[in-house]
């Protein structure tokens, strides 16, 4: 197999970069553009069809989603991916420009390649290999790639509710995993929920001269004040009734984490940090980032920010925070501790605007999906790979986790802990490109047997 | 007087308008156009020789300096202004050519005609209306026009050092003041103190997925925790020693406050808010605006701030302070300040940039210049000019008050509270033009008395 994709590699890559070319940016795609994004949800289609599957596009009340099927017999598996991407800003930061893919070192390097294109091409090409090489797909395969994931799955909700029957399956592999440090894959379980708000507070009608800056309303200082309520001086979060509606782990889950290798050195090192957040170190920082919920501010602005000095008590200022959540904190119910928090100690003043939200979800780890998974890998020389119950990340999981009740698990790693997801200069080494391809290969024959 | 002035009234505006037309923009002129900037200087010291004064352009490491000094006699009086103007932009909020004078309902529109091209000329001309009428002028009148004060004026300490005999004087006149709302011209004896500062923290070396949001240093969070030891949860501000530094006012200062006139409900209506920062009212607002320090966030900005949501850890945050101070809090010792109070609770990781400095100055309300600025003013009708001992804005007055010891105040009302001064469509109304000159031909009177 291995061999087989050795000669096609070009080929491969070009059709990777194609896919790559196409700015499918969910987050900005409102303002317009919804025809080039549609020409990229077609081009997918497209991908399907020539890998024998039989595919279409289906709207929802956003992006369109593509549907694909293929394969006959007794078990169903379901892939989900998607096909958007985030922001490429700040674009100065960019080495190559992130839509125009570039090969550097062994690595190519664009906007959405480790998130979730690769994933996404990885599969649909090791569709193709294994019909060429081992003729029909001996069980159902579904593919389910939607086009607003990078933004928070506005409309998959209301997709997965109204296709219940078409989605049904015994397993799921979800988006993509990675590969750590060590070059070890890593395959999760579950995921985190999510909430992101925007909290807004407003001053005087207009920026005033900041002479009067002992006695005008500033902004930006009520947010200050707003945000030291949600955490304490050494970091701790103190949102009221929070910790009460986490469930707790199970024991099967604590043991698979004690098993986790955390190198805490490297990361360090990749970040480019002396230390970890509150000096959180070894097991305890991983269990912190698979078990806690997160009080992240991911970006807050007010007044001036440009080169110099303005003298200006600001009229507006914001934050931007998503809160990881754990299983029992439905974004829901944390947004309701949120406003009652402020309100209970008198920031009624500060706008609350909820931007999305995600519920948590989780698969067992002795499920016979993250088994397969597994022994995937081991069969691929990979002797060790490491599941994760949970991960710190977020996704809509749970709508096919928890709400189809499938059985859900991340695998096929095509990102790398440098991968920078997110990020400027995404990357995914071409080596763990190819190898994603041969993992799906094998991972459906196994499914099949 | 007045009917002199009357006469004239055409002839005097047209020299202002010409003084108008040119764009002696001093933020831009960095980037060229020192010739038409020099040109600028040059008229003005023309102006001088006409209204029988010696003039010369003196070198200072940025813009030159217009020197002019005529008169003489046991006292002497300095005049300080500046020739430089704000950039007009933005362009199109103008509603006529900000440097195409234009006189609509009784004003006069143009870039500096309030600030502070008009306290300029308007001196100029009384000093020539002065001796036209009263032959040569009992005492020496000296003028220091700098070219820099809208960029904080970065060349005028070198030269008030190296020119201290040049400029010695009994009293100063420094740029203008403005009328009230109520038309009362008001006489400023003081100006706070400035200290501007960037704070900076950094996380790691690229923006992180927010998975990694409980275990990665969030430079956004850092600021937060920083600014929460400045001011504490009820916005007092909690610099250590800060207090300490600060001056006591004087038995009568604090009695000139007690006598201005502070219109509370018509500031908030102006800023549509329903309350000042913490509750103030009153004179306890005035008080607090006059003789405290203050602890501003001009701007904030960390990680994603455009529309939407991105879920990322940033990896850098800043925040844009300035500080207001009081007689007795040097910003060189806050800036120390400041440095200590972050080490010895454990931000040494947050860096501080030092932007900009000004020493907050004061002349005594009971001077003998402050008394004649308001008889002059009282001579000329208005009963009750208001003295305010200091102003909640800061400026480099402290070169010539406190490093020259010269007793100085701002006086001659160009502006009033419409003139929009820094903001398009500046203007000064006619009538208080040619009232800042008659008031100043006055003033020479009885400064010369």
């Amino acid at each position: 197999m291995d061999r087989q994709i050795e000669g096609l590699k070009n080929k491969l890559l070009d059709e990777l970069k194609e896919f790559l070319r196409m700015p499918s940016v969910s987050a900005r795609s409102t303002q317009g553009d919804e025809a080039s994004f549609r020409e990229c949800a077609e081009w997918v289609r497209s991908r399907f069809e020539e890998a024998g599957a039989e595919a279409r596009l289906m709207e929802t009340d956003g992006h369109p989603v593509v549907f694909a099927e293929v394969g006959e017999g007794e078990r169903t598996l379901l892939s989900y991916g998607h096909y958007d991407v985030q922001p490429p800003e700040p674009l100065e930061l960019w080495e190559s420009d992130p839509f125009e893919p570039d090969v550097r070192d062994g690595s190519i390097f664009a906007r959405g390649v480790a998130d979730d294109k690769g994933d996404v091409m990885a599969r649909i090409q090791a569709l193709k290999l294994y019909s060429e090489e081992s003729g029909p797909l001996p069980f159902r395969l579904k593919f389910l790639i939607e086009g607003e994931e990078e933004v928070g799955s506005p409309s998959l909700r209301g997709f997965v509710q109204g296709n219940k029957e078409l989605l049904r399956a015994d397993a799921c592999v979800w988006e993509g995993s990675i590969k750590d440090e060590a070059g070890q894959p890593m395959i999760f379980c579950g995921t985190k929920g999510l909430l992101y708000v925007e909290l807004r507070a407003k001053g005087a009608s207009h920026d005033l001269h900041s002479m009067y800056g002992g006695i005008a309303p500033n902004p930006a200082w009520r947010l200050v004040q707003t945000l030291r309520t949600v955490k304490d001086e050494n970091g701790e979060i103190t949102l009221d009734g929070l910790d009460e509606l986490a469930d707790e782990p199970s024991e099967e889950e604590l043991e698979a984490i004690d098993s986790i290798p955390f190198d805490e050195a490297a990361l360090k090192a990749s970040w480019g940090v002396d230390e970890l957040d509150r000096g959180l170190a070894g097991q305890d920082a991983l269990k912190e980032m698979l078990l806690k919920p997160t009080a992240n501010i991911a970006g807050i602005q007010s007044g001036y920010t440009e080169a110099g000095s303005k003298t200006i008590v600001p009229s507006e200022a914001f934050v931007k925070m998503d809160f990881r959540l754990v299983m029992g904190q439905s974004p829901g119910e944390v947004l309701e501790l949120l406003r009652g928090h402020l309100k209970e100690r008198g920031f009624e003043d500060i706008e609350v605007l909820h931007l999305n939200g995600l519920e948590a979800a989780k698969t067992p780890v002795s499920s016979p999906v993250v088994r397969t998974a597994v022994e995937t890998w081991k069969e691929m020389g990979h002797e060790e790979p490491v599941v994760y119950p949970t991960i710190g990340g977020s996704g809509p999981t749970s709508l096919v986790a928890t709400r189809l009740g499938i059985p859900t698990v991340m695998t096929g790693a095509v990102a790398n802990p440098e991968s920078r997801i997110h990020a400027p200069n995404e990357s995914a080494r071409l080596d763990d490109y190819f190898e994603a391809i041969a993992y799906f290969v094998r991972f459906f024959h196994k499914f099949a047997s």
